[in-house]
């Protein structure tokens, strides 16, 4: 039984680690905050704890966390989570950071892309947090940087091609749809319901800030440096993402879906967590929501070349809350399934 | 441990009884049948069970479901239920059946508003299955009628408040509102996506089959004949029931909202699945999905002496297969919340 | 031609009124007002206007809307509504005042229900814009409070069943359902896409503000003073109210369903858009989107000896902007219907 | 004014050309058939129309329909089409087709794609009905193939681009999302509310039948072969297409964002229904729901050197219907806006 705090625990990622940490057998949350309810109870805020727990959420105090935490979940916005991380860390505890700050080994990267990082110096202690990938580092790490909700899925599906010398590294598009929970529970005129139900819009093309992170983790599975066509699309649907990815085939790359499929089958045949559709199947975000799951397909195109590889993930959970308690209990030598056993919610 | 069949799997309740007993501790699901997708994979009909089930579907034969199953949750239609339920029941088998058949003590009643029942002698020994109000005999029941999805919400509400002489029954009105999942998953023009999104009607005013469930209910409850109007509606989402419903305030009865939610928490303090709002808190549906729970909360208003009282649920859990799952436990001597505990899945 | 402002343009009100008078053949917009977005084009905040107009965003000024405007649509919030109207008032300009400011004639009913009155005396000058209603005040009129989405459809539905005394004041119940358009443009997190999509709930139970405003029209049809239950909801869709009221039949009252329905038809027979559906069809609010029409249906029920009649409106349309622009036409002596013709976008 | 009959009144398509033409000054809707629901009145299946018109629906009956019209829309299926097509054709009807049966030159393509095609003789005299291509061939036709509604916003987007060398051909990938409109009004679980809504997921991967008809426009652009990828995807909203394509900017080619819009402001600089967003806006959905609009934005990444071209349409209106009347208008030497001025319907 660890002693667990929520730090910004009324966004949706901090809702969620609510939901799946009241249910996980080894944890006790024993501290939740909240800079614009606190002092409230929890259910009094979010009415479906009611009954689940009494808790009474508090003002972000460090030293309030350090004495009463063993394990600290940071859903703060980057460059605040760097500082308050930076202390909790310090005092020995152990943390997950689902903002970007600590996605990087590179500063420089982070600089480029975000602003200036204050605390350089944690970043070659920080693991990132993809548990398919790194799950060694991570049982061992104190710290994990928890992967954006748009890379997830590209890393995931993309990965084992580009080891595979499948894909050709340069041709990769990625094509991403969200639902807009994406966006966070800040007031904001543009994620009003009349302002995009019943819409659909592109947004910040060839500029969003997961970019990188993706491109990181290619350019390691490639050898070589990876640089990707990255659109997001905002969906009128509350939980999901759907990503499109076309690559054209090696010269020596596979010539139709079946040797597609085998390469990523034999990527994740023994993960929990990421399931390889059958040829004809295509994934749905429906199909994962409100599960930990990664569901992948793939279609060859004889008369391109290309590959397409489709990935559907939940957002809010193997995109950010339901990784990240993945990774806690890679971290504290939990069963690596234990709390996240839940199937999609469908419909 | 118990091998359980579910009869008609790949309906919109057959699926979340397939998503909730997947990961029951106590069941093994040993049998499920779909007459459209019998001999295939459960997981290539459903891909969000991939990983979870080997299971194929099976055609409805009941010698195999009382060979292989000890326990049946029927999600056939109301009339086809009734012959093959009596079938099981036979056998020895203990049985939920999701259908209307015998949710009613009275063959007349039945027949009044369906059609007439050819298994009479059945409805004496079946219990309501709605545990609030009937759990001791629900305990040594071996068959159960499920309540329909709207009488859950509107008879939890309303039979503390007649059992406590607090409101006039003749002045009871019921107007519900119900998300789509509800029309169950045949195709149908009326409930395709572009026929409801971003619309709103009422149905069957006044001739709502759930219409005479409510009055027994009711009935039983006030001590006396109770007529109700009942208007159900259709909302754009896929899960929840909203109920309004309208009383007046008996000349001793409560006079502010404190007291109406007194008598309900009084009635309801012990249960795991309803839980009181406080005042000035009114439930909404999205704070129920996912869970087994039934929210309540209400006004007095003195303007006009008539009590609001409002219940949410989720139409295919507490409103469904939830429920039968909380009857299955209840009936094999498991702890009442066993694989029910999920909480709300919000956004 | 008339040389129109429109006051508060970027709301949805307003921007609903910039579609309808863009194309209407008797207006010139000749200012358009936001306080958020002066000195923009539209069509670069309102894409959608693109090629269609040439204008640019001011800030509000009331010399400059006294000197470049014949007529005003004041799309303002409520108290500051009355203070610039005023002014264009005594200049001599038109006015369609879309707030609550001039839709009581009781400067005491106002300041129960909102705050004091800061202009009284000209209360007494403005109509109430329900053309179905008070067409002749309203061609004569300077100046119209336009009704709340809410009160249209309830008064539209009960005033003919009042005067023809075919149901029990007394009884009157109205339960409400709009669209999340009416809850305006404002960042707000209750209005996020993620909070309301999916989910369903009611609000202000008992002290809605339009409460007041339905009651007055009761009354006074009625001849007698009317206090009703008025319960409003939230949907999950942009646009559309539906209300379902209830009643009890007068004991002379109307026994069968027709005899309802040819009160309401005999009412509407000659307006342009009211429309009685059949005996068997009830309204959706999506076959009147995009509309200036109100649906109606009703059902007797012999088992309460209640009749519950339903009607739907787009809440933004004869809800609110359309209505104010078929105030306009009877204004102005343009065919009232003119630029009002479009017939629901469907699906 | 003309006598128009709508063959195949009660699908989505047909459904909004009785919109568009009952309020067109140039028409008289003569017929409208409908299989399902021949001898009721409009207006009794479709209440959206009561009091806006008389009509019965008729069965298909080829001699009434060339008695009684003078032009015809038919919404009737691919190969259906053109055998009643031809027929009213041989009459001296004017047409347009809004099946794919009159969209390609080549009875191979189509045959390749659909199936073999019984009137080959017709398709050289079939024009195909893009107008900001073919006006003045269309000006002069007898028979149009009105475009599929995916084709429409991606090759409005991509042959000025490739006519100005602008883009390699190779290199273009087009990714498309629709609204569940798209998939036609008939019964079918695929698309019900429940198994769309909240859910986003990809379709018809390198199959889809509108393929070769995108590439026949790019390839006549380019004058070269142009074999493209296309991934349709279907969006939880009732209408709307945004397109998403992707090319790599020539050697000699556009190397800014700002290059790039010019190239596509000049070819529609004059165009009525063709708006280019301004450098920083990109399209949205549902600023162009409800017109006959296409917006196009666009992206030059440096990064990549790649193009990203962005176009939004509704697709029942300048993806199907309003596209069929901007037709009808041209080859009847109506003014071409005519009935087609309707700005989109916000939010």
């Amino acid at each position: 039984m660890i002693k667990v705090g929520i730090i910004g625990a009324t966004g949706y990622t901090g809702i969620e680690l609510l939901r799946l940490l009241l249910r996980h057998p080894q944890v006790q949350i024993t501290l939740a905050t909240s800079e614009k309810h606190a002092g409230k109870r929890i259910d009094n805020i979010l009415p479906s704890f009611s009954g689940a727990t009494d808790l009474v959420l508090e003002e972000l105090n460090d030293d309030a966390i350090t004495s009463k935490c063993d394990f600290a979940f940071s859903c703060l916005p980057h460059q605040s989570a760097m500082k308050h991380v930076a202390h909790w860390y310090a005092k020995g505890l152990k943390v997950v950071d689902l903002s970007a700050d600590f996605r990087f080994a590179s500063a420089e990267t982070y600089a480029q892309w975000y602003e200036p990082h204050s605390k350089p110096e944690l970043l070659s202690k920080a693991v990132y947090g993809l548990p398919e990938l790194y799950r060694d580092q991570i049982k061992s790490a104190q710290l994990i940087g928890n992967p954006g909700c748009y890379p997830t899925g590209a890393i995931l599906s993309l990965v084992p091609l580009l080891k595979a010398e499948a894909i050709i590294a340069e041709s990769i598009i990625i094509d991403s749809k969200s639902g807009v929970s994406g966006a966070g529970r800040s007031a904001s005129v543009d994620s009003l319901f009349s302002e995009v139900n019943d819409s659909f819009h592109a947004y910040k093309v060839g500029k969003h800030r997961h970019t990188p992170e993706i491109e990181k983790e290619l350019t390691k599975a490639a050898g070589q440096s990876v640089v990707i066509s990255f659109t997001p699309h905002l969906v009128p649907m509350d939980r999901g993402i759907l990503t499109t990815m076309y690559a054209q085939s090696q010269p020596n790359g596979p010539k139709d879906t079946a040797s597609v499929l085998k390469i990523l089958h034999d990527a994740y045949k023994n993960e929990p967590f990421v399931k390889i559709m059958p040829e004809g199947i295509l994934p749905k975000t429906k199909e994962v929501r409100g599960s930990n799951r990664c569901h992948i397909g793939a279609v060859y195109d004889p008369r391109t070349n290309r590959i397409v590889i489709i990935a559907a993930i939940d957002n809010l959970l193997k995109g950010a809350s339901s990784q990240a308690v993945q990774n806690m209990n890679l971290m504290c030598g939990f069963e690596e399934t234990m709390g996240l056993q839940a199937l999609a919610l469908l419909p």
